[in-house]
């Protein structure tokens, strides 16, 4: 079938918004059409060429909400009509990792996905006649997308997928790795550096864990307000102080940080995470994707001195098992979207979509197939 | 009172055997006879001088056993003629730190004692009229030490204190990360760098876990003959092998080590026990005291992947609250102290035990003072 999809053909380019085919879903795949999705740094990323594991041309996307359309052979666990996000951390429930109760890194499909391709090695996806990459198994930014069964949480019908579609990335890797990744406990003070998406699920899911302090740090001042609507307490920008900056956060808290969160990618403030955290239990917890052949780095005694140095990946949420459930929690009001989306824009301004987030304008905008 | 020391003159400088005196403690303070000491690692780093926080002239020396000899003022909680561990982590009970229940790292004596002092800032010994640091809080190369009460764990007076001794760092420390910081499972998969006194005693504490297998890492193979018979079932000699040792690891472990320890003070070496970690939640532990101004790295990937990177100090032990408990485990059999000791040499000949621990011929050497 016809798909309308934004391509990226090249690194650096925008991207083409195209007419392409999609082949119709093999065993255990189904096809989903995507009524939202939103763009997240890590399409960003991508299309930036500093991936090493881009691929080109890909259909990028993996914030999305949709509906099932047709299934493969074999597919029992969703039927067409439902409503699903789409997982770029399947859950096969029966791989080593999934069975192990101690990760959400299911290693089903991971293989192919890191190569664009669908699990029998090929892809779904083909523009005059040449095929064009996944990515990251979801491919939100195609209107028709195939994704693996086992790459779909099923979700309330009833939830309004324009803002559910977040639950694929951004707010549940940060509200997850608040419960999961570090378990914060009611009265901790917490550290969040970086308030995008991420960094204000992050804080969302410290005011949940009933966290005294949070303390909320951005170069960028304009982003405080929204951080304080979310609940942080303090904010701190580390361009006006002339110490590094976990030292001030130190001495703001007699010691340091219970937890912190780096919710940026960039390696050197990764150690000011960690180096702000409370000798004797604080714990880092590191969300941020790093660019290519980047490393952390640190004296080994600030671990032998109790700090814990942790890294979360899609907040350590089991899609299938979890995902729902917080669905539920957006509808009840525990969990609230709508702060995080800045804009709404039909999906041919796609490419405006990627120019908001890089000027710090946007947390998230969300793009309509208007479908 | 005059005491036989072997006193630190100077970095790099054998220690030179005099008679020290030794000042009364004062209030919260105790004077304690040393039977037995033995010679650690962590000594002869200081006395190389590469220790940024070493002072001379000092009396080194933190694994011993001895009696109580005198009580200072306000002393409640040791008698004179009580058995006693010397700590080098002290337990106040009252600190944030010993309130926390999540650290054993006690912060009440730790400013002073970091700087060779008693808590009032003065020191208890001196030679020809010049002050002479102590060490650690414990200075057991002084036949007659003064320690802080809560730098003192009362144990069983029927247990052994030549054996006894080595409870007093180097046994617990390695016991201890096993059960306190690892808190290692059944049925886990263990890889242990350096098989020196502490990884040798992780070996003990993980068979006492009862991990299914544990590796048993060296460089000389010297090591390996006690580390099975300690309870090792897998030996690895890095020299053996062209690729890193951790992609070894992973792959003799179909994808790595549930835990890691490294128990040598080599930054590489840290790095490598964390990569040979299993995806997911792999953790690994350092315990290893690396040299001044040295820097841990690795691809932030590691520990978004679940890997988790911790420290470890006396094994998380409180050691007035667990070391008696540890000591009745050693007289029941549960702890085997015997195949730690392989030299007792008389206290004069101190600087043997110390070539001997250079050389790697010694796991722990125990001083006798012939008190």
């Amino acid at each position: 079938m016809k798909s309308k999809a934004a391509v990226a053909f090249g690194p650096g380019e925008p991207l083409k918004i195209v007419e392409i085919d999609v082949a119709a879903p093999k065993k255990g795949e189904v096809l989903v059409k995507i009524l939202y999705t939103s763009v997240c740094h890590t399409d960003a990323f991508t299309l930036s060429g500093d991936d090493p594991e881009g691929v080109f041309p890909a259909v990028l996307g993996h914030e999305g909400g949709g509906i099932v359309m047709e299934i493969g052979e074999g597919v029992t666990s969703v039927a067409v009509g439902d409503h699903v996000i789409p997982l770029y951390t399947a859950e096969c429930g029966e791989c080593e990792f999934c069975l192990s109760g101690k990760t959400n890194l299911c290693s089903a499909v991971r293989e192919t996905q890191g190569k664009g391709l669908m699990p029998d090695g090929t892809t779904r996806f083909s523009y005059q006649g040449e095929p064009i990459y996944h990515y990251m198994g979801t491919s939100t930014f195609s209107e028709y997308t195939v994704l693996p069964e086992i790459s779909l949480a099923k979700i309330n019908p009833e939830a309004p997928l324009d803002k559910m579609c977040l639950l694929g990335c951004g707010v549940t890797t940060g509200i997850g790795a608040v419960h999961n990744t570090a378990k914060v406990e009611a009265g901790a003070t917490v550290a969040v550096f970086g308030l995008g998406a991420i960094g204000l699920a992050v804080i969302q899911g410290a005011v949940q864990a009933k966290a005294k302090r949070i303390i909320a740090i951005d170069l960028n001042e304009e982003k405080f307000p929204l951080a304080k609507e979310m609940g942080a307490t303090d904010f701190v920008n580390p361009s006006q102080h002339q110490e590094p900056i976990q030292e001030v956060i130190v001495a703001m808290t007699n010691g340091g940080v219970d937890y912190s969160f780096e919710c940026i990618g960039n390696v050197d403030v990764m150690r000011s995470a960690l180096e702000c955290c409370h000798k004797g239990w604080g714990e880092s917890i590191i969300i941020g994707v790093a660019g290519a052949g980047k490393e952390i780095s640190t004296r080994p005694f600030q671990l032998v001195t109790g700090r814990v140095w942790r890294g979360s990946a899609f907040g350590g949420v089991k899609g299938r098992s979890q995902l729902p459930g917080m669905v539920e929690d957006a509808m009840s009001g525990k969990i609230d979207i709508d702060p995080f989306i800045t804009q709404t824009l039909p999906f041919a301004d796609i490419n405006e979509a990627f120019e908001l987030l890089h000027a710090g304008q946007a947390i998230r905008t969300v793009l309509d197939y208007g479908g």
